[in-house]
């Protein structure tokens, strides 16, 4: 990695994931439930892999604002479940095709196609669900949480950025629309997740208008930085196809401004995420370093 | 029709299904929102007709426990969104493969195989948020009637019916698993309309357990009637094709025990939701004339 973490970061991340993991594994219908074939479907694309970033920004918005992690653990699960249905229907051959992810055969190569989409469904579900039922979330919360999500999730958020990628792919697009695109398809979500955590925690107004601005800029960085991955990254790394965007002629921001911009770019608004931080102490230290990390990583 | 309905339910039932459409109206974002596709594509399957069973079930249970159907309303039509996702999926190539539904081409055919998936999961997503952002739904009501419709639309129950009903096509299936594939791909969400509105309403807990059965009830019939339909309706009446359902070797009622044994139980289950209407007066009428009709629809 061209950036060394600090081994207490790695080891935050490691542990958070973990957490994730455990709590995500319990929370899903055994593999055997009937019908068996939906629950592997969505088992097996939920637990692949993946770094957790959303869940573990959603667990470290909670702690910054002094709230307790545990309470925004099933939120934070059910985001997670929001990200890999959009993969899930993302990758299906009327989207954009895709047979790896993480390394491993996306769902329909797995499950057939009409599974896939299924799966996707039901994962979407189950994260209203989840949120709905969880018992560490207080009741008087969870309208707000659900429709935070849902507007999140839905047809003015990640939806509203799959739609225009879509209608944009093969065609010259402008610095407005790729923004369009990255603000919705990737950083609605990602901000939600932290909104989330930071609801859960109790976050006063001014503290939680400083994540929102976070969680945008973090959002849109992370999609600038796998922009710049596509480029520049390893299959082996990345567990998927590389060099996709350009062979899609997707809207990218290395297509609209160039690599060396886009890099420029990225350090700036990691910069400008890390400065929304500002009127956090030493409990926001982990949002300040994933801000970095995302910008830097290599996969 | 076969059935001559009395005019003051034709009647109920035309103006419950215009306050639907109504609401519907001024709940769905408006055409020319950005991005237009996605809205465009969600109007279109959601106002393209339909008789709005469901939502009318909503109001009807929630007066007959004495509630004020208004409050009703905005669970009404996110239960009929649902629904409208549901069909949309369904629909697709690597589904049913339906070029038409209520008369009209079906959102594939129209927008595309990509646009028709995501309108399905913009409408789901947007389901959760009409719930949760009501201002009519009681704040307290609201993370169990998020958690009541995402189960009853999950992996346990409409979608774990359409999986089974897709992998029981060209087999030869028992009349368990046919009933499995009706109570779950119809019954589930027929019977949770009228759970929330009943809830909504201000159920009494024996209520609600009556209204349950009738639910389930009712909703088995309504998947009965259906499959009878589809052997001896016409397409000018029910716009969409006929005999698909032997066509695709779908797991049905008629094909499970004929149609004459299939017309006898839709008969029996008949009066079963009615029987289980016993503990209400006058204001369950429209319950039990909406289960006649269910029956004995030609369309």
């Amino acid at each position: 990695m061209c950036y060394h973490l600090r081994m207490d970061l790695q080891k935050y991340l490691l542990e958070r994931k973990k957490l994730v993991d455990t709590r995500l594994e319990r929370l899903l219908p055994q593999n055997g439930t009937p019908p068996s074939l939906i629950h592997r479907a969505m088992r097996y694309s939920l637990m692949i892999g993946g770094k957790r970033i959303r869940p573990v920004l959603t667990l470290a918005a909670c702690e910054a604002v002094g709230g307790d992690w545990r309470k925004a653990l099933d939120a934070a699960c059910a985001i997670e479940l929001i990200h890999t249905y959009s993969l899930i229907h993302d990758d299906l051959p009327c989207m954009d095709n895709d047979d790896f992810r993480r390394g491993k055969p996306t769902s329909h190569k797995v499950f057939g196609e009409a599974a896939a989409v299924l799966a996707g469904d039901a994962l979407l579900t189950f994260s209203f669900e989840i949120v709905a039922a969880s018992k560490t979330i207080p009741a008087v919360q969870k309208p707000a949480l659900v429709s935070l999500i849902a507007r999140a999730a839905g047809s003015q958020g990640l939806i509203g950025g799959q739609v225009v990628d879509m209608e944009s792919e093969g065609k010259k697009v402008s610095a407005k629309t790729v923004e369009y695109i990255h603000a919705h398809k990737t950083a609605c979500l990602i901000s939600a997740a932290i909104e989330t955590g930071a609801m859960i925690g109790g976050a006063k107004v001014k503290e939680l208008s400083s994540l929102k601005r976070y969680g945008r800029t973090v959002g849109l960085t992370f999609q600038i930085a796998d922009d710049i991955l596509d480029i520049t990254g390893t299959k082996e790394k990345l567990g998927k196809g590389i060099g996709k965007d350009v062979a899609q002629k997707k809207a990218t921001y290395p297509s609209v401004y160039g690599i060396e911009r886009s890099r420029a770019i990225l350090e700036e608004k990691t910069q400008e995420a890390v400065r929304s931080l500002g009127p956090f102490g030493a409990e926001a230290a982990p949002l300040r370093e994933i801000a970095v990390l995302i910008a830097r990583r290599d996969r």
